[in-house]
């Protein structure tokens, strides 16, 4: 059935729209009574096909984009800074994300939050392995296991899979969303998605 | 007074996002007593400082643009379909705006309003000027007036001012809005526009 269907939620552990919507996101969902099923990627891989750069470092969009994601954090009542360096790569904050998610999918969500947290917020650099296992740490996560889980052959080829997954599916955004089948790219397009639960689609 | 400012609507007339956002903006301003000043400009001119490409012709972003547009067309109750071809030049639409604005600013904008449907809803190439020309007889622009404008330098010189103005402001994309000094980029921001005019920022 549809109507119960989980909203996957894809973003980019280095993306500041992806940060702003994993703040409203599960509210939203919960709504509806839906879950969300989130799915840190590689957005890098996918920008090499569609060309892309990031926002803040395209001429003229930057400083749009500094006023726009203030705005939005302002009204999304989230604090809210942009880091530097930016952007970061993010291969360890997933690949602890996906280890984890199997032995406990809240806690997995749990470790994304805090991830979005240390790098948006308190300006911590999650490119680093060294701030993952940290930022782990405080959620009860031995960092030596951690640790050895982020080199782990299994772990890699899960978050290449997912990563090639939702570059198959037409996924190259942060936040993107796949609702019912129906494909929402961008933080702008929250009301969107929460006004097509509503509504059934149109 | 702020309360008072008119909102800047800048637009490309190839663009359909700003088409969509032209079936809708003048209702949004209306219902908090402002005037909507219609800007189009040469977004091309922008596109080659930031680098942009059309949505619609970047790997992976074309097909999920096709489908954002529907929806957004079926979302704002208008009719709309992906011309052929696609951009188009906009000299000649732009300039026709311009000398007709001098002369009666609501006609300019039935003017700009007949020239999205002529391109989105028809089909019509409103990149050829005898297009352009056609669009403005039915509304009782004499052919003969109008083609010789569209070769008065100081039409091709205002048209010109009007883009250099609005990249030296930080103007880029379409639609773009100016609301009491703040910028909105993006069909998306419509309703945020209409939020904001009403909290009167936040």
């Amino acid at each position: 059935m549809p109507e119960t269907q989980a909203i996957e939620f894809y973003f980019d552990f280095s993306s500041p729209y992806g940060y702003l919507a994993s703040c409203q996101i599960d509210r939203i969902a919960e709504k509806h009574g839906r879950k969300v099923l989130w799915r840190p990627y590689l957005m890098g891989a996918a920008m090499k096909i569609t060309g892309r750069q990031p926002l803040v470092v395209q001429p003229m969009i930057a400083d749009y984009s500094r006023i726009d994601l203030a705005r939005s954090a302002r009204r999304a009542g989230v604090k809210f800074s942009l880091p530097s360096p930016f952007p970061v790569a993010t291969v360890a904050a997933c690949r602890a994300y996906y280890w984890l998610l199997d032995q406990d999918e809240e806690k997995a969500k749990s470790l994304a939050q805090a991830l979005y947290v240390a790098y948006f917020v308190e300006g911590r650099n999650i490119g680093e392995p060294e701030v993952v296992l940290h930022v782990a740490r405080a959620l009860g996560i031995e960092q030596e296991v951690l640790s050895a889980a982020l080199q782990d052959p299994k772990i890699k080829n899960r978050l290449k899979q997912v990563t090639d997954d939702a570059i198959a599916r037409g996924i190259f955004g942060s936040p993107f969303f796949i609702v019912d089948g129906e494909p929402f790219w961008g933080n702008d397009h929250l009301r969107e998605v929460d006004e097509w639960l509503e509504a059934g689609g149109w």
